[in-house]
């Protein structure tokens, strides 16, 4: 088959792998029908270095089970699935928990020993655990926002819990990504009154705002700070979403957090610690989040993308086929693309 | 009036101060009948600067009420009270929100502009907002832990609250000290099923196991780290009470908390920044806590003093008069006593 592999900064290709096959009898083989880029894939294309190997990539794909083995009975041939950005088995302790990217024995997609979901098919570990039946067609116009479950409307899902949102709030969302505008979705789904998007890209702020977001920042740094102060009656917001994972971004998110408020951070940090021990000790600043346990949200959230409640696949805003993933790639990485999705 | 005045690193004296009087309708003047000292009076113990002018101690402490402004409402002359570390207006909207350490228009006891409780008497501001009646008198047996209501019992509590202690959990404190030991009995109220102290000192442990502590952890840095997975089936605790301060200790918190746990900190950092974000994001480990807000708990903690169902005062091994204050911060700085209390 062929398969998305990344040999270093900027070198992806498309290339014929082995074919999947069943090995475990909790596998199930997935025939992909979509897949999109992912904002975390951007931090090897920018930095990862060159492997002979080179490492097999995507994590959010929707397909159609082609097989499966001995052991698996809540997915049978023929069905249209959904995957989470993590493999989880459902039955340990921390998937009991909601906790399913801390399953004991699952794992995250591509790499160097598994598929990955920017290619024709993956071999699908833990599939009971891991897979959510799609009630709806494989060209259905749902398609990308049930795609979204897969990881950006989990994530965005994630640092708002992470963040403590809840009605009545006000909620800062620092990042206007995909995960950014779905944290704009979150934030708005679970009740925040205001919605203050930090981001300077019109496409992302004019989405944004249909999203839900009530206010847009675009200074930087002690600006942004003080704008957002501003914003909110001088004190910061309740809740903030960390949708980027740099330093600066994180050091915003933590300044913009009123006493007593929560950062909810799902952007995967950059650097080896957190900016601003004592400012956030002294101001009762929860630090949460990291990465979201999608495959614990999917069926929360699925009612509201069938019933048209939500619409976060309105963040992709360009579609390829697989031979156009590299040039996803560069668009993403230029900010020229929100997000990519890959029609197979 | 005499007070205690530090003037540098080691340098604490006991000398005459101004009298404090009546300033704002809204103060009260107490005259101190119990106080102590804190382990955080030891960072400036450690490491203040040469200061000509020095700076007033003590922020934990029980008096008489002596006089009130014209807008005090709810204690009056004759009252034994407790005052809070922090004092505040408890009508604001963070006291509203319960964070009283935020109070617009609060602050803390003493520096350079303000009495400390480490003297003979104090201007209590925001009287109504700060101070909280005894429903006993000033030479009743319960005074120890009474006065510990006022710091190290509700910072106890706060950080088990800040690492969401619960039924059946497993809570682990990191730090020997009065507040680690008022954090076993606060995780023992809030019904862990597992307490671990990591500590050294076998007084401390001792009492740490009256107060309910069931596994001990006298390792340090890694070993501490794997002793902990050890008693807990590998994964780490479900909530870590961080009462210490240091890197190193914040280190240790983060890496015992199980993934999805959750680390309240309470020691006062001695560094710019958090360890281990990457770490932490991974295991989606909460980081909450905070200077407590104490004032906010009295009322919860009272009772069980009262009723004896609780014995913070414990932590006290020594007792001396105003004159022997510089010697107790000699005596604990030098760890030979955990907390000692100042009796008028």
């Amino acid at each position: 088959m062929r398969a998305t592999v990344m040999y270093g900064a900027g070198d992806v290709r498309v290339e014929t792998v082995p074919d999947p096959r069943i090995i475990e009898p909790t596998d199930a083989l997935v025939a992909i029908t979509r897949a999109c880029i992912c904002g975390s894939d951007l931090w090897p294309y920018k930095k990862m270095e060159h492997s002979e190997e080179g490492r097999r990539m995507g994590h959010e794909f929707i397909g159609v089970v082609e097989a499966v083995g001995a052991d698996v009975r809540t997915v049978k041939p023929g069905d249209l699935v959904v995957a989470p950005f993590a493999w989880s088995d459902g039955t340990c302790v921390f998937c009991h928990e909601g906790l399913h990217t801390s399953c004991l024995h699952g794992g995250w997609w591509g790499g160097t020993e598994l598929d990955g979901g920017q290619g024709e098919a993956v071999r699908a570990p833990q599939a009971d655990g891991t897979l959510v039946v799609l009630p709806v067609g494989r060209d259905d116009a749902l398609m990308p926002s049930l795609l979204t479950l897969s990881d950006v409307m989990g994530t965005g899902h994630h640092a708002a819990l992470a963040a403590k949102v809840g009605p009545g709030k006000t909620a800062a969302v620092v990042g206007d990504g995909a995960v950014g505008l779905c944290g704009v979705i979150a934030a708005r789904r679970l009740g925040a009154e205001q919605i203050i998007l930090l981001g300077r890209h019109p496409d992302r702020i004019a989405l944004a705002r249909t999203f839900g977001a009530t206010d847009i920042v675009s200074e930087r740094g002690d600006e942004a700070i003080e704008r957002v102060r501003e914003l909110t009656g001088g004190f910061g917001a309740h809740s903030v979403l960390e949708c980027v994972g740099y330093e600066q971004s994180t050091l915003t998110s933590l300044s913009i957090a009123r006493p007593g408020g929560a950062v909810g951070r799902v952007g995967v940090p950059q650097d080896a610690s957190i900016p601003a021990a004592q400012e956030t000790f002294f101001k009762n600043i929860t630090i949460a989040g990291g990465p979201a346990p999608v495959r614990a949200y999917i069926e929360e959230l699925m009612p509201d993308v069938l019933e048209g409640r939500i619409e976060p696949g309105r963040v992709f805003d360009r579609v390829t086929n697989l031979d156009g993933v590299p040039d996803g790639y560069r668009a993403m990485n230029e900010r020229e693309a929100i997000k990519v999705m890959i029609d197979f």
